[in-house]
């Protein structure tokens, strides 16, 4: 089968066409996940609106759409831990975006960990859900870099 | 640093703490991001609400909840292309998971597509969004796999 979307789709066919025309949900965002380009690791989901990604395709560093300020944020810019995207992808509905960065100072998490996902889902002896702490050493203190 | 949490976080703290306190948005769903526990790739974003947790937990196959037909859901039900979970973790504010799976018959994708991300987002000599296909060959017919 191709490799190519098939000839037979529309340029703007949500799923094999080849023109961005994201869809947003009812508050206007789409998901991102922010995967470290060497480790392929997931750093952190978030949300980007039109103006985050325009702003990040156009830059090539990751803006984000913040729901709890509910402001436009570019990653780093209180940390000064900026993300540069080497790779996007969109995914099939295009409600998704898939970014691939290397991140400045090796944290993303607002922590001070490497990545946000720092705790495994384990189930303890009764078969109870229970957290185990995985990854979880802090790179900065968070207190010092966000003042 | 303790690469364990601080042990002046009480336990049900939500971002140090041990305890699975799931923070469900306003519809009652958290995100997931589902990779290729081989590749390390991301093969979907989807959503699960308090049940499809629970069940991804206790049975080690993802469930998810479709927004679209809004319905819990098992992955593979219709196709048999069951999703193994090698490892969950959760995020730092606990309204995301990231499951490692190992996706039978090597397709996530209903298009027949190993991920759903099959679109990198480039741009054209004018600066504009385009999308080129990446890993986009079919591993299956949807035609014939969901009937």
């Amino acid at each position: 089968m191709s490799a190519s979307s098939p000839s037979s789709a529309a340029p703007d066919d949500v799923e094999e066409g080849l023109v961005l025309r994201p869809k947003f949900d009812a508050n206007g965002l789409i998901t991102c996940v922010t995967t470290d380009a060497t480790s392929g690791d997931v750093l952190m989901v978030a949300f980007m609106n039109a103006e985050a990604l325009q702003k990040t395709i156009d830059s090539g560093d990751a803006w984000y759409f913040s729901r709890s300020r509910a402001k436009l944020w570019r990653k780093g810019e209180s940390s000064g831990l900026v993300q540069k995207v080497l790779e996007m992808r969109l995914d099939c509905d295009q409600d998704a975006v898939w970014i691939k960065v290397e991140q400045g100072g090796g944290a993303a998490c607002h922590t001070g960990r490497r990545s946000c996902f720092y705790r495994r889902i384990d189930r303890d002896d009764t078969g109870a859900p229970l957290l185990t702490p995985v990854d979880a050493e802090r790179l900065f203190d968070p207190a010092k870099v966000y003042r």
